[in-house]
């Protein structure tokens, strides 16, 4: 299907400006050769597809009518937005998407006038349309403020909080529900059953008189007490009611394939002098492409496929995935203890949990897009006794800081965090990076912070979580596969607060925190090349310290380095502080400490990126050799490490 | 009123128990005494005053009719609990709240029994009551979980999310939402206009019989469709729809002062099968003591206070707060730029933008408990060339780190954010403790983080913030009042990332950040006193770093001592980590940080929260001294410090 691709009209089309020089009927054919492209571009790059493919006809429409760049279109999540970077300048660049140098999978500032907000995190769009609304009200400039944000989005609290303050923005917001009733996972929640109920009604069925309706209903938005109580009963009917309360007024629900129903309405809704507008769009996640309509996930995210066919490449032969090692080890623990209760965010099956959720579906939570309900939740579960797991990825744990702190810390209350997509992430790029959590987590007094080092030392620190009943514990580990070491029978408990030694040695000791281990041996055996004897310790906890552990490496090595993966502020400025505290750094010791660069890194491969960081087998070397050419009196003679 | 309160029946109620074996005709005097005593010792202590009383009868009522502590109850944000503290076992320490040692002013679990879940923040109540209430249910065991939140928490993103997963609980999760149209502020947003509208309505009126109805309803919640129109049409009279719409069964609104209403609703309640339910109580705050029903704020927090007149114990004279001299900066600077525009999360008064509020409306926006709308929507307006201002006290800013990292950071955009109530604040303890904010922005690529030494420091900063467009940039500044240092008439555009020399010594160095630096000058006399001649720096800057000036100190003084107002982590953390980077700890520089310890500390007064924390002068110079008493050679001869 790439080679016989004809796309004669989209060849003509570079920009929203072009695409406004089509005629009204033009559009389906555009639309169709904008599908055929993305479905090409994609099966070249891999990467989101289904969330695209429901909004091709969504993107055309919204450039079509509105007045991008001036109006400002904020994409929510921005996983959606190939078909949009094909129509804004980027079609040259789509089959770079998601690789170093290339387009990012989402939508970035950097790229495009066209994409006015980044994201990748969910449910930001309302709150940022309504900002450029706003500023623009105040600076009495034109242009609008358009978010589109989906069914799974709107689950979030911060889309609510959004909402309920969006009459700031007058008709200068619109904001339009992409309704295609399966986010990431299934919908779950009051919301999702609210919009299913009403979807599957059968005033919904007549959509072509509705849009016809709502099109004649649009310039007459006065609101006297007649039209709000047929409002009302519209709403009970539709689905309007919860938006109608927040302030909007609510049209739709439209067919989001139609452009016949959409370009008028979207038209009326431009053009309205009252707002903010809600308007409800239901689409179908892969439209259009037979082999992601028939699949479960509608290809949310997918390797490279075949186009004719759909057969994505199979992921190379390997390790385990951290995340199924976690799951695994999570539903073994839970078979013996019926305290055990696991809690995902939407992501059943990015963390695992989907072999939970089977075996005990009784003890498995899906709170959708609510990672800060998901925490306070797990809260109130360990106050009553029960053993529960939030398995929420390290950046989306960010979502739910303040509930760590108040309700989970503060309370020294046993909640069990595992902590996916730790590190570096590879082609989800810098929005997706867990470069955070170690210092934000082990500032808090009462945690336990341990990272894994391998998938075996995951399954023991699953188990260890399982039975630390006296505080909170966290576990961190990466996206990606493990190291390919034999999985433990039974796992063991790990002391709180110990490491151990991977490798002694005399005169030069790395203290690892994590999957960099594998680097800082590899380091050890070029130092020891060298004639420097090299000790190497996996530490396990970033919190608390194993202190006698370090304490004698500090004292007994003649340069002492620690690497992680993470940000400034996580382990190595613990030691970094414990050896302070206790004099160690007096007496001549060379102690460093190497960690991400304080930047955020670009997409890349996994292994390019953590080269870029230096904290790589190579940048370990470097590290030990320019601290032994300091000098012993306080004055740097090598360049800064 | 106080030496004649007579309470006879109070005195025979220690606990729940006592409160149940009264008739019902009885509960009316209990609430009138339990009225007195609260008004009595918060004469006495200070504190939350008008939520309290606003919840006195529906205090009683559910003690009276619920099985605390088997089923539990958990008051959201806590301040309105000292008549529940009263009822339940503490009434002889109530004379103690927010003293050192004394009961806290929120619930806390370590109190009580009946405090099963402990508050501070706005807004958990729902996903904890969740919590217990689902342990129970996998458990197979009695108890509910009640939770009861105000109209103003109901306004944050967390409560939409537990409420959208209500449904888990079942009959087992009660809800009472406190309608008492008045949070810390005017309630803002579409939710306050919509409570505000039905609360207003005729079919409001006629309570009585409402009440009645509901009662009778109540025991046959069967959906079925005739009764689900029903229900419609009564959400729609009453306000109930977006309740219902979440899951909850909704029955209101009940007078919350009429305990002849409260009661039997909520027996009805308690023995209903079916669930989740909501109840909507509308109370009044300040209910029933005249001063505090008069005044605006309806007491919300008082100062001691008497009680026959109301007349609050004047502040002592002093300089001026904080808060205010930011509010009164950046109101200047508005005159001048109408770019700038501010943001609060429901604090305009304790921001000190009530008076940016008065003077620029336009610019002025209160977003209500909402956090994370508040850091995105600023972001939404810096991209489109405002310049705004989040004032968020440092424990809040939690509620948005996400929005910090991926909105704000990660795209680079200038957001100012204004930090209150940094570091430790007396009488609100750790829940409102602003000890991580240093730590947890320094660690973000792109960001700025200042922190004023005193309130001229914070007038230059205000000044820095509004100048700095190239990315986002933090000053932080604590509760109470400034040094009494003279405000400047012209602020002063400060260098980005230059500390300043307050005074020059040669052996010892002190860096600090923050109002640590009064304490630092005066342990730097005790130790020139003592012979150690001692530089003082103000940094200003926790990032980027006076790398030129630290490096400089740090190779020209034997110790160097680093002190702030916050966890480990921070400044003391990248200072090391500088230091180590450099190798200018090789050499045998003794090289301290001085920070919060690794605990939430209880409330007391600040200035003993400080001395507990061992960051005043005395600790400084024993740091000094310990530090000079290590030896060279790295060994430990001196206790940790």
């Amino acid at each position: 299907m790439s080679d016989v691709l004809t796309t004669p009209l989209l060849d003509t089309v570079d920009t929203p400006t072009d695409l406004r020089r089509l005629a009204p009927a033009q559009l389906r054919q555009l639309a169709d050769e904008l599908r055929s492209e993305t479905i090409s571009a994609v099966g070249v790059t891999g990467g989101h597809l289904g969330s695209g493919l429901g909004v091709v006809e969504l993107t055309v429409a919204i450039h079509y009518v509105f007045d991008t760049p001036r109006d400002k279109l904020v994409w929510d999540v921005g996983h959606q937005c190939y078909p949009h970077k094909i129509l804004t300048g980027r079609r040259d660049r789509i089959r770079t998407l998601r690789t170093g140098g290339g387009l990012s999978g989402f939508t970035k500032r950097s790229e495009s006038e066209y994409d006015p907000f980044g994201a990748a995190h969910s449910s930001t769009s309302i709150s940022a349309a309504l900002g450029f609304a706003v500023a623009n009200k105040l600076s009495d400039r034109p242009g609008k403020g358009i978010a589109v944000i989906g069914d799974g989005a709107m689950s979030a609290g911060m889309a609510y909080e959004a909402m309920n303050n969006a009459r700031a923005a007058g008709n200068r917001l619109v904001v339009i529900l992409n309704d295609n009733d399966m986010s990431i996972a299934p919908p779950v929640g009051g919301l999702s059953a609210y919009l299913a109920r009403m979807v599957s009604s059968s005033e919904y069925l007549g959509l072509r008189n509705f849009a016809k309706k709502v099109t004649r209903k649009l310039p007459r938005l006065v609101h006297n007490a007649a039209e709000k109580a047929e409002e009302y009963a519209r709403g009970m009917a539709t689905g309007g009611t919860l938006f109608e309360e927040l302030g909007f007024y609510y049209v739709g629900p439209i067919d989001g394939h139609n452009l016949d129903h959409l370009i008028p309405v979207l038209e009326n809704v431009r053009d309205a002098a009252d707002g903010p507008i809600l308007v409800h769009v239901v689409t179908k996640k892969g439209k259009g492409y037979g082999p992601a309509e028939a699949a479960a996930d509608k290809y949310h995210g997918v390797q490279k496929f075949d186009v004719i066919t759909g057969a994505q490449a199979k992921a190379p032969p390997g390790p385990p995935q951290y995340q199924n090692v976690f799951g695994a080890a999570l539903t073994s623990e839970a078979a013996s203890d019926d305290r055990i209760v696991a809690i995902t965010a939407a992501m059943p099956s990015g963390t695992g949990l989907d072999a939970f959720a089977k075996a005990y579906p009784d003890r498995f939570f899906d709170v959708g897009i609510a990672e800060q309900h998901a925490v306070t939740f797990a809260a109130g579960l360990a106050a009553q006794g029960m053993r529960p797991f939030c398995a929420i990825y390290s950046t989306f744990l960010q979502r739910a800081y303040d509930q760590v702190v108040h309700d989970v810390a503060i309370q020294n209350l046993p909640v069990r965090f595992a902590i996916d997509r730790a590190g570096l992430v590879g082609a989800d790029g810098a929005t997706h990076a867990g470069s955070f959590d170690v210092t934000y987590l082990a500032t808090l007094p009462n945690f336990v912070v341990m990272a894994a080092a391998d998938e075996a030392e995951l399954v023991h620190m699953t188990h260890t979580c399982v039975q630390h009943d006296s505080g909170p514990i966290a576990v961190r580990y990466p996206r990606g596969n493990g190291t390919g070491v034999a999985l433990p029978e039974t796992p063991e408990l790990l002391e709180i607060g110990k490491g151990r030694i991977v490798r002694e040695g005399k005169k030069v000791a790395i203290l690892s925190l994590g999957t960099r281990l594998a680097e800082a041996l590899k380091a050890a055996d070029a130092l020891d090349a060298k004639g420097l004897s090299t000790t190497v310790a996996d530490l396990r906890f970033a919190k608390p310290l194993d202190e006698a552990m370090i304490r004698r490496l500090l004292t007994t090595h003649e340069v002492a380095v620690t690497i992680e993966e993470g940000s400034v502020g996580g382990l190595g400025a613990h030691v970094l502080t414990l050896a302070s505290d206790e004099g160690l750094i007096d007496g001549g010791l060379k102690l460093r400490t190497m960690r991400l660069p304080d930047l955020f890194q670009d997409q890349d491969k996994p292994e390019l990126q953590y080269a870029a960081a230096r904290l790589d087998a190579d940048a370990i070397v470097d590290t030990v050799l320019t601290a032994l050419r300091h000098n012993a009196t306080g004055v740097v003679e090598g360049a800064r490490a």
